[in-house]
């Protein structure tokens, strides 16, 4: 009798779990592999910072899952439920068409999550963030328009408001983006006559004792050399409490309240959260996340296995697991493996995690990066994370593509156009206040 | 005393005659130059079907205009309104900085045009357009979208519906879209496991009697010939009464109804009209057109000038010169050289327009081209026209990056990952509703 594998999530998790099974599965076997994703892409989210500031084009972070995964059966569509008794996933419609549901008779949930605000609204509802390739272009497309608007701006304060980006959060992705935009901005700003370098002031602020606490001592402290030297402005052991769009209201972690930093941009990074599909469906969740056993099956219910952001999984310490690309992928492929053993009578194997390596870019030809034990800063790691990436890229043409990029800008200026594809709300609703005084 | 030149708009025309003033303008000169425009870079607007079809990657077919005017001070504003009785400028403000006024000493009123449905509210409602860089990335996306939505699609009828693309209009931009969607579609079809070939149908209404219109009978007739045996199907004398976003009511030009067609995609190419800050100017308007004089300057105002879309010119035989990209930078040629004059006291220059050459591309590999009389159909074409467009490609680094593409496009398959910048209406409204029936 068929077999039916669903996977739930086409990020780091879902696709590499399905292209592992893939691996074993003869075409015309009785194992049937189903993929269920709202994009149609898997997102290379570690470059998100470097399309932020251009260095990449947005195109080439993306690879359609469809030419990744040949055997599987795709659906663009969006989850709606899990129904783990009757062993049914039903998934959204569209307005032009109806939903679908889906039998299986062993799911992969590997949803991911989305960036977590701790439940301050003024402060989503005012923020960018990092997570999507829209927030990055969104990202990119602001730095842009910081400097246009403040190039022709009179009022000092203003200006220096305008100048001013707030990134919030010290882990990769923060470190990373301040890096980038710092480069992009310092690099930019010589076709802005009235604007200077002195005038660009870049702000991570980050609530623990050390950027980057994820990784070692060493490497965070050459990290951190690194971008105070650039001229990034870091402030440790800082928590936002507030922000309505002007003024970032700032206390340390005892709760002493500090000034007040005025700014427009605020970009968050300082947190994930599971998808609400997860955190309101019937599996026993903790702080959102789906409890796993040894095996990383879902604790009350047979035949769900659960892999990466949405994933609770403790390490020998008992800390959880933290949500990256690294844990999702190594999780994805336990999960194929005793889906594999399950499907032809084998015993599971336990899930256990090992560090294999920590890299991170800070601006134009730096980085650190650990492996085999070594700490290394500085252009040698820079030039060991754009290898290592480029291995990551499944398709011949992407990685050609990625390579293009970086040697593009290498020779060529930064490219400062602003490409608005999103409505942004906040200028449409000043357009129609400002009509009012439309006197032509 | 300083004379202040004030540019509105930065497509070909205001780029284009602010290039030729920057040549004539010594640095610390007596000339001041303003271009004032509410994208900060001169969008490639032949390139856009390319966009559309992912051939040539969005950012490549822009360029920064700060890059290209290096003596011209830059506005990224939408105009307000212009005042030539006093000779000022208003533009908007923003959320975030108040609507700046600028005095000028001449003006050039170069701010094109835009899509026009000719009253018909539904079909603007509910069809794509191919005039912005934005429009492009929605074209291409609406289109992975169909062939994701269709590959899962068990309905027969909806399915049919789904991979019916309807272009209106069988101009440039209405052919050449026909071209690379179709080709597209045809050669993504390979990742989509239940569509073939020959379910996609590509339909293009034109009112009149000929595709083409403003190219010799000749050329036009090798481009119908080409498009017809790509599998495009072409409805001359056809023009569209009515689309609801599922059926679309056509008509011959004598009033007889059709049969309706059932789609849910309409591309509209079929015209264009002048922006409304134009057509609700004080200025004389024809058709929402500024009536010029001889040496395009407005009729009823002294110092400012007219060039492209905006501009009502009739060339020898009485016919108003069309809207396109080679009308435009001549217009702003002779703009610029009788600004230049008028500053040096010389006498100005007539405008003439003389076609230099008609140029189409046709799907992969095809096109067609009229140069130094001769008409050319074919890959002979197709090279002919990307030669010409590199070289009208203002920055070194773009040439590259757009061969690189082209080179790209040879080589690797079709990318079709579905990128999703923009919050569509009708999803968000669909999903509003969906949220009640939300049981779980």
């Amino acid at each position: 009798m068929k077999k039916r594998i669903v996977i739930l999530g086409g990020g780091f998790a879902g696709v590499e779990c399905a292209r592992r099974i893939e691996k074993h599965v003869r075409s015309n076997s009785s194992t049937e592999i189903a993929l269920v994703s709202e994009d149609n892409f898997l997102l290379f989210t570690p470059l998100l910072p470097q399309v932020a500031s251009g260095m990449v084009q947005t195109r080439n972070i993306v690879i359609p899952i469809r030419t990744i995964l040949k055997k599987t059966k795709f659906y663009e569509n969006r989850v709606q439920g899990i129904d783990p008794v009757s062993q049914k996933v039903s998934l959204w419609g569209t307005p032009e068409r109806h939903g679908i549901t889906l039998d299986y008779d062993f799911l992969v949930v590997a949803l991911g999550s989305e960036t977590n605000f701790f439940g301050m609204q003024d402060v989503e509802d005012n923020s960018f963030k990092m997570k999507t390739l829209k927030d990055a272009v969104d990202v990119r497309n602001r730095v842009i328009d910081i400097l246009e608007q403040a190039d022709n701006e009179s009022d000092p304060d203003i200006k220096k408001s305008l100048l001013t980006i707030v990134i919030v959060g010290g882990g990769f992705a923060g470190i990373e983006t301040a890096g980038e935009l710092h480069d992009l901005l310092t690099d930019a700003v010589k076709y802005y006559h009235t604007i200077s370098r002195e005038e660009i002031h870049v702000i991570v602020l980050e609530s623990g004792d050390v950027i980057l606490p994820s990784i070692t001592k060493k490497l965070a402290h050459i990290a951190h050399t690194k971008i105070l030297q650039d001229g990034i402005d870091v402030r440790l052991r800082t928590v936002v409490v507030s922000f309505d769009g002007d003024t970032v209201g700032v206390e340390d972690v005892d709760g002493n309240m500090h000034d007040d930093i005025h700014t427009k941009t605020v970009i968050w990074t300082a947190g994930v959260t599971p998808v609400n599909t997860v955190k309101r469906s019937v599996f026993k969740t903790k702080q959102g996340k789906i409890e796993v056993d040894d095996h990383l099956e879902a604790k009350e219910y047979k035949n769900v296995f659960v892999a990466g952001d949405c994933a609770l999984f403790h390490d020998v310490d008992g800390k959880p697991l933290p949500p990256t690309a690294q844990v999702a992928s190594s999780q994805a492929k336990c999960v194929a493996d005793n889906l594999v053993s399950i499907i032809n009578g084998k015993p599971i194997r336990t899930y256990e995690f090992k560090h294999k390596s920590h890299m991170a870019l800070i601006g134009k030809r730096s980085g650190i990066a650990s492996l085999f034990g070594m700490s290394v800063g500085g252009i040698l790691a820079w030039m060991m994370w754009r290898n290592l990436f480029i291995t990551k890229v499944p398709t011949f043409s992407k990685k050609i593509r990625l390579i293009l990029d970086w040697t593009g800008d290498a020779i060529f200026d930064r490219d400062i156009s602003r490409l608005k594809f999103t409505n942004n709300k906040k200028v449409k609703e000043y357009e129609t206040e400002a009509e009012l005084d439309d006197f032509w």
